[in-house]
């Protein structure tokens, strides 16, 4: 006996470890490999090993790995309600030998598995799992549901980033970073899973939409909006094309609505034409914005576009008779190699219909908004995981081999560090930092401001003062040698009776915006750093961008990037744009210091001065442990 | 004959607008009532009228009401399918004579309907819409649907209040209003209807969930938290009373996982216990969060809280018989006076169970997802338009007569109005302004100064320059004379060859946070009045509460609560909290403006300061006509 599938449950999740530990080792006494205990059991529809009680599918080319069993369960009869084929399904449960690090492996692999569906609750090491996920996704989608956002992540406020750590959002950006693809629902992941299997690859973003209703389809159009497609109009010619053997009164926009009087060459024509031609040149103007194209403007782009998918809705009144619709949309969905998904509605009307569709190969959804969703999740893969993040060079998956080359040359200060000594560690790590000078006494404390200049800001020292903002310990603005004195002096008395270490003097930064960078230890990911805009707007608008560490220069600019305020790093407003590489290579460089420094736990730089003129640390806070 | 329904197309949709006008000409000299044309009919099914050749759905108390005759047959199809009973529907077409307004006034007093569903793309008077669906939603929920949300809205920089008019976010503070229940799709419509129709009413936003297995569950309760309900933890007694009779491997918090051994008395059992008991101490720490409790602490609070509302999870495998579960989830729903809803999965397993649950008035939703949103929809009906939005006094619903004391005094001055205009006018509205000076030539500007005081703000006065920053139209942190005459040359230098009509001066205002009061006026709904975090960040972030004209104090507090960022001006890491009370009144007065002097098509305050010491406007815009 090679392998056991331990269905029964009673073991850890009951509390009772030492059984689940006793079975793991008369099965590593007798070198065999266990799925579960506590799991669904499993199901290989090629050789029809079925050592499960849960439905049978019918064989097909989505496998499904889950550490919920009923979740896999409602997946497997929905797929055998629709005809979806599975490959191999594992419910493994407590994970006590195989986990979803060994079945991502091993279905990289799996010539019959085309598809991924991944359900978890925690995975047990969440770099071997970006690692295997990645794998996989080179060569096939991986659909993944990670249950339990729970709320700490998202109602902490972000004032350090070790509160980012064991959050929902450190999840999000290492899927994002594996290019696997989150979903958040059972039906999303079936969806999308069909959708995988049974439909051509859309190779971008723009969709049209060809409908006999208006309602249903403008709500398509919002939908396809809301999650990322764009609903781009055609082009004059293929405007043209159209309007030769459409009706007067249908409408030549995206939604194209044919009317209740579409016919079935109607939708073969519609749908051959805007498959074939290009649309309207791009207006949108903003370039966080999904793409998006009018044609308001009679001009139209001599570089024009093609649309990448269509979504064909059909929604029949009691009368109509909906099966020469689905074979227009048929055969249109064969004569091209581009994807064409079917809604048809209501259920009773249109079941002849959508019995045809599926015989002929066209995949219907229930509701045209979950056709567009579908169609969206596979636009991300295809442009997001496969095109940028791949471009992106993955730095996560080679962390310590490839660190920049200032190697682990400076030694970290022993704990408590200060702030001084993290500036100075910080400094000779390759980090931009400001001039400086520190100060323990009133006689120290003009002369320390006179020699960094003025204007210029004093904070005060101490290991036990950690917002020195609401202590009392900082004071801007100033301007000469007795302002200096005066300032000192208020802040020893704010200190009180906590130990005192004297205070550090900045020349005072003007014009700059302030960011936030950060790195601190997730328990599953290791390694986390962050971006974001400084002050009260990162916690109070937790725009912050968090990867798995460590990332390169490219990736961190694509961080930056993708924060809300990007606009104002950028130069709104007229004013002069921040240098963005300065801080990418910033962000990039202190990615990599917990991976050179084992005992760091978490440094904040808060705020980071990012100006036109470069980016420099304005505080440092580095905790070890 | 009194009446028609004219389901014939081809009249102003087709650009046939003389067929309509005719139409309507032929109708009023019979006094014959039109309902259409271009749609799909009408259906009474308490006296079996049924002018339409869509689905007939069994009798009952939801009224459907709906621009769009395809969405409206979708809906009533799947009434048929699950049983759920309509009243009333109506498919208003091109609205010729009958209107959404007309029917809302009649379904607000029949009895025969409970529940209202509307589908609008478009309505035809916002201001008659808001008062007639605010009518209904005094005694039942109404529901809407808003298609084609547009992008003009979502993607406009706010740098101006008129770019918010005649966008989905009008819409979308309309129906808030007045108490329409917004959603997005016929799925959630269709659900939400059953849910009012067939459910009790939730009282609030606590819920319990009761499940079998932990993945579907899990990512119902982060479902639930999504959209708004709290997923609290039973409190210690509640637990002590579930221990007694449940395993002991069945985990006690919220949910509360039976596992797949859970019983027809456990169900039961547990919803007694958690639908009778109450929930442990809040702990949520965000004002702005939604409730949530947690029980990791043993001390509860005395002041415990009930659970509003339970929903119950059976996720069977195909051995399990799920009858006897829905027999202890049906016992325990007639049990108690709050709402249970249930949701069975997968639908070839539980189809006898399903059945059950229907006949016995219980109902069950495709996924447990959907019965949380519906659940949740349901509370957002009974807490927020029942009770915060009627407490909130309704201002727009009396804007002229309950204006304020303050009446028409001052004459509005004549187009274009200038800055310093502007500024006099609206003091004398009552706006908190700062003092300020002009002055038009070189000698002038350092007298104007000084009597303002330094250090202070200089800003170009031109018809001809819409956003002064970018033309180099301020210069701030003048602080002699000497400052003051050098800014006034590199003013008008910069000024170049447009109309210069001098300068004005202002005090330099710090500590301040900046804020931007619009009003403007929406095609649909008419005066809209806005607040958002200004600057640089009400563009980017979008931060803006938006109202349909006029709101009072109470309202415009709401409104500023409601910012993202309200945080900042509520007092975030022990800054000293803003004069909230003088924002809101300003935001009231600035909204009573429209209304008072109809010439006014928009103003925009921005920034407004807003400090500790109050809120003054810093800028102001009028624009007429």
């Amino acid at each position: 006996m090679k392998a056991a599938v331990v269905v029964s449950s009673g073991f850890a999740e009951a509390g009772n470890k030492a059984g689940e530990a006793e079975l793991r080792a008369v099965a590593a006494r007798h070198r065999i490999r266990i799925v579960g205990p506590n799991c669904a059991g499993i199901i290989n529809t090629a050789n029809g090993l079925t050592p499960t009680l849960e439905t049978l599918p019918p064989r097909g080319r989505v496998a499904i790995i889950s550490q919920s069993g009923a979740l896999a369960g409602v997946l497997l009869g929905w797929a055998k309600r629709d005809g979806l084929g599975v490959s191999k399904f594992v419910s493994y449960g407590n994970r006590a030998d195989v986990n979803e690090v060994d079945l991502l492996e091993y279905l990289a692999d799996d010539v019959e598995t085309g598809v991924i569906a991944v359900y978890v609750e925690t995975v047990s090491d969440g770099r071997a799992f970006m690692e295997a996920a990645a794998r996989c996704s080179e060569v096939k989608p991986v659909v993944v549901i990670k249950a339990g956002r729970g709320e700490s992540g998202q109602r902490a406020t972000l004032s350090h980033t070790g509160s980012l750590a064991g959050s929902d959002a450190v999840y999000d950006a290492a899927f994002r970073q594996c290019g696997a693809i989150r979903v958040e629902s059972a039906e999303e992941m079936f969806d999308l899973c069909r959708a995988f299997a049974g439909m051509k690859q859309p190779q971008g973003k723009r969709v049209a939409i060809v409908t006999n209703s208006g309602g249903p389809s403008i709500l398509a159009a919002d939908r396809a909006e809301a999650v990322g497609l764009a609903v781009a109009e055609p082009c004059e010619a293929a405007r043209e094309k159209l309007a030769a053997f459409l009706p007067a009164h249908a409408a030549l926009k995206n939604p194209i609505d044919l009317t209740v009087e579409a016919t079935e060459r109607g939708y073969r024509e519609t749908l051959n034409v805007l498959l074939a031609t290009a649309v309207a040149e791009e207006t949108a103007s903003f370039d966080s914005a999904p793409l998006r194209s009018g044609c308001s403007e009679p001009s139209v782009s001599s570089v024009a576009k093609e649309y990448h998918a269509a979504v064909a809705i059909n929604i029949a009144p009691p009368y109509l008779d909906s099966l020469p619709i689905a074979r227009g949309i048929a055969d249109a969905a064969h004569a091209t190699e581009k994807p064409v998904a079917a809604s048809f509605l209501p259920e009773e009307v249109t079941a002849d219909a959508v019995a045809y569709l599926q015989e002929n190969g066209v995949l219907d959804f229930p509701t045209p908004e979950r056709a567009v969703v579908a169609m969206a999740n596979m636009a991300r893969w295809s442009v997001d995981a496969r095109g940028q993040a791949w471009a992106i060079g993955r730095r996560w998956r080679r962390p310590i081999a490839h660190a920049s080359g200032a190697a682990r040359t400076p030694p970290l200060p022993p704990a408590p560090i200060l702030e001084p000594d993290a500036m100075l560690f910080l400094s000779a790590c390759g980090i931009e930092t400001p001039v400086f000078m520190t100060a323990a006494t009133e006689d120290e404390a003009p002369l320390a401001a006179a020699c960094v200049g003025f204007p210029c800001v004093m904070k005060v020292v101490s290991p036990d003062i950690l917002h020195k903002s609401e202590r009392g310990g900082v004071v801007v603005g100033i301007h000469n040698e007795a302002d200096a004195l005066v300032a000192f002096r208020a802040i020893r008395r704010k200190a009180g009776d906590v130990a005192f270490s004297g205070v550090v003097v900045y020349p005072q930064i003007r014009g700059a915006q302030e960011v936030l960078i950060g790195v601190a230890r997730d328990p599953q990911f290791g390694p986390v750093v962050a971006v974001g805009l400084g002050g009260i707007y990162t916690e109070l608008l937790r725009d912050v961008a968090l990867r798995v560490a460590l990332v390169d220069e490219e990736e961190a600019l694509e961080m930056v990037r993708s924060l809300k305020g990007y606009g104002i790093l950028a130069g709104a407003r007229g004013r002069p744009p921040c240098d963005l590489e300065a801080l990418a290579r910033m962000v990039a460089r202190v990615s990599e210091l917990p991976f050179l420094y084992p005992e760091i736990a978490e440094i904040d730089l808060n705020p980071v001065f990012v100006s036109s003129a470069g980016a420099v640390a304005g505080d440092a806070r580095i905790i070890t442990g």
